[in-house]
């Protein structure tokens, strides 16, 4: 099923699952995308900065957003084809779409500073990958360097009728959401689905402001679902008090670099991946970041007994 | 009384009061100087990034410095006096010191890349000042995109015997507080004070990996001060209890560009200054995001009454 | 006299004469003045990224300015006024105009990104340093880091009665004139001076794409006040003969960072300044970079005698 | 014949050659590696900068690699394999070599900051790459964004053995020339190949300076081939001559992003490729802009009879 702009929920940010020695271990694809399903994400968004994406080779990228794809049974699943050329990227959506994939994401190249440069790169990237082929706009502007004003992203919106959803993760944005929302309640744009990434930190009044959802990566996305649906239902202080138990190790997972290793830890602790690899490079995480970590699980379970990973760790590890 | 490497505890970074015509609020200045010494800060740290420094023209810098440093009576003053130019950084150090301040602080112009250019620089910059002037390394690469790694800081620190104190902001950044401490034991770094910034967003474990202390601008800067007492004392369960209390607030106040506005306005609430007026070009505050702050303001309450602003407020306002 | 949309010709941009121990020269300053004054210049811009600016305090910088002024008879003189914000900026700007100055030049500090950051950025200039202040534009995005697109300096200029001028130096740049005379045509546009930097790297087609003239600081401004008045007359050969004739000479003086030291150092063999020396931090010339412009300066002179500096040389030195 | 540090002479950058509507055209590049022996280039270097390499998809490059290497007969083919991650550097890596490429070069993704994440990123590429393979560090601050000290450099090639040639291309870099053969001179540097890019704008005292030799992609590459030899054979003035006479069109060519396309029209009127055609996105070439480099060939050729290209033009076209 294709993604519209109706899509709603959490799309879980996938890392890529290695083996020790930098192999590509299909099994964890596996484990991990019924671990989402298990945690009730309405999507699994493959391939992204987290995916550790730049790392694998074409074949290698095909072959994961593949597995993924096949093994997805409810989940719709995106698969980021963001290349430092349209040919490699139209080739790595193509095979995607064919294989089942619900859309892809493309991200900015980060050359791009003028509106004109913006808006004319995405029109471009449109007809690369086919105007038949929905897609996710990327707005990060903290790893990306490329700044979008809400304007801009109306333009590139209003111009390509297959971009269907706005990765948002600028920082500060929640102003940013409000404007889209009230450019849609003068007509001035048409209906976008908003899912918002960038570590969930700000995840609790992003929906406030009219997202429809997170898009990120946060090794317990139980939470995630169930913020969501908190808000949605209007249970403004459970949602809150939810968020406020996992922050500290929201913002601990969401150092920039250091993150993936610290989500891959727990992943790994959780027993939905085999392995905490990453492919070089590497910023690895260091036995006091891990006691670290621990602690920050020890003190979420206080409040959301999910964490509680000590039974579930031994069994994994 | 000059800094010395001995420093502990909390300097808050003052933000630069103004009128609502953008005139320099100096009964302001005073006021907020005895609020942080009411709040128990060692120190206060004027003409930061916080401050709105480079708003200010070079006379109203001295003034404001000057003004800082005359009220503050047991609190150490240091001031920025970071500049494009060697000969303006001189010049407002001089005059800081001549009127007591404690020490300055520098920060790299953002054009620096490789290790030499970057100590090549803070060596330009200790003769500048004089050998005579404790100064502050800031090391704040999210905003002035300058990356310091551990031994160019160490570098930098053995080649000028006037630099006192670390400013440290690196994000991520636990594991070079580590390293830091690490180069102190194995001997090749001398005595240096580690004072956190960053908005506070790690002071809980910067601490435990051998910061000093804290210095940073959050409007509750008891809170500061109490996580910095608690954590020296070894209390590591209440340090966090208090910490995770105030953090949806931390983090909400540490958004790029748009913070300054949410600490300002809390601040006014809080009856330190006069009005939340910054100069232009200015990242306001909307109504909506009051209401978040108001709100989170209340969550924070319930766990630290220091947070309930209501009678305060109404008073302010 | 003020700045007008009208001004045409050379306007030399001006470094700053420092003695050998860093001190003003300001005999220097008059010397200076007399030089572009004999060699034809319209005009002098000075305390431009060349003129060492940031180099000096604000004392330093209206002293400056109001030298080169007074000196100055028959030349309108610039000045520039770029500062990290506007209070700094509005008060050299009163000063140099109620000495004399022509008009000022505002260059853009580099964070700005999206087009509506660019142009707030120069309405809240204009309102700082007063409408009735002539002032240039300055476009160099290759120091700057700052990119404009001609329908953003449309804006710009016609947002801003007091705009009269571009200082271009795009690169690549030569469309842009074109666009922006065709704005003209097209009436969307008002008159508008366009004068070129960028070292005259691209004089002699800048000229032809409809420039008014040259703004930049290349040692021989004799060069550049001729190509301008034969591409001017339609001796289109003999603008490009005598351009290439000095080409290489341009090139290597353009070199960035690297370019100011061969520029003071050509002006001293020629007598228009008393000494090489620049304030720190300085990138320097080595004594084999001296030999290579001496062996470009001998080359130049066989097709344009006033490069023989042999004579002169010996005479200033 | 694999690369070594004893490489001398002139490298030719080649384009890579598209039908109108984007298709790899595999006849011209069979024509154009003739066009470059008949020049006398001693080498081509395949998938650079201003080969398009990033528009092609994975599959593509190894073919248009392949295609280079299998023509060429007395050139050594170096194949560009910067990627954004090390399997698929590798990958095409081995696939050139394995076809008979000599070597391959690698520039730094944007990102490095700090000496060791420099030198730790090659380090790690060389292992990708596996220590046969030959390599060429290229150093390009200007569009790469990353800084280089000498010293790093020496790093880099000390720590890696098949580090065998620089593409040096900083600017300014002639100090850096001197600097490295400086270090080779007191013995702590081992032989290395110094060929110049940066469109060959500063050859002329490059090879004064001890570089041995051309890599750029200059459309007139036996200019690059006779100033090389001339240098050598100590015909100083003879050497600066031939530049100075190409040196107009050598920098209207430089011009960053729209040099391209002047080089590929200018290659299309020589018939050394049939089509100046580029894949998306494109930086265009206009008729203003033709009809100037028109008049710049026709200049060159008042020296160098080789452009005259009225009869090869009207035959190409």
């Amino acid at each position: 099923m294709k993604l519209t702009a109706e899509a709603k929920g959490t799309f879980a940010i996938a890392p890529t699952p290695f083996h020790d020695d930098g192999r590509i271990d299909e099994a964890s694809i596996d484990r991990l995308t019924d671990f989402y399903a298990e945690a009730g994400c309405e999507g699994i968004t493959v391939l992204g900065i987290m995916g550790e994406a730049p790392k694998l080779d074409a074949a290698e990228s095909a072959e994961v957003a593949i597995r993924f794809v096949k093994r997805a049974k409810t989940q719709q699943v995106i698969v980021g084809v963001s290349a430092p050329g349209f040919a490699a990227m139209r080739t790595l959506a193509l095979t995607s779409m064919d294989a089942g994939a619900a859309g892809v994401m493309i991200a900015p190249p980060p050359a791009l500073r003028t509106d004109d440069q913006i808006t004319g790169y995405f029109k471009q990237a449109q007809e690369a990958i086919g105007e038949d082929v929905p897609w996710v706009l990327q707005d990060y502007p903290l790893t990306l360097s490329v700044v979008f004003t809400p304007a801009v992203i109306r333009r590139i919106v209003m111009e390509s009728p297959s971009c269907v959803m706005l990765k948002h993760e600028d920082w500060p944005g929640l102003e940013k959401i409000s404007t889209l929302r009230g450019f849609q309640k003068d007509g001035s744009l048409r209906p976008l689905s908003i899912l918002c990434g960038n570590g969930g930190l700000f995840l609790d009044f992003e929906l406030e402001r009219g997202a429809d959802g997170a898009m990120t990566g946060y090794a317990f996305p139980e939470m995630l679902v169930d913020v969501v649906k908190l808000s949605r239902a209007g249970q403004r202080d459970a949602a809150h008090d939810l968020f406020d138990a996992h922050l500290p190790l929201v913002r601990y997972e969401q150092q920039p670099s250091a993150g993936l290793a610290v989500r891959k830890y727990v992943l790994q602790k959780r027993g939905a991946i085999a392995s905490s690899a990453q492919r070089k490079p590497v910023a690895g995480i260091t036995t006091a970041a891990k006691a670290e970590v621990d602690y920050l699980l020890s003190r979420v379970a206080r409040f959301d007994r999910r964490a509680n990973l000590q039974a579930q760790s031994s069994a994994a590890e």
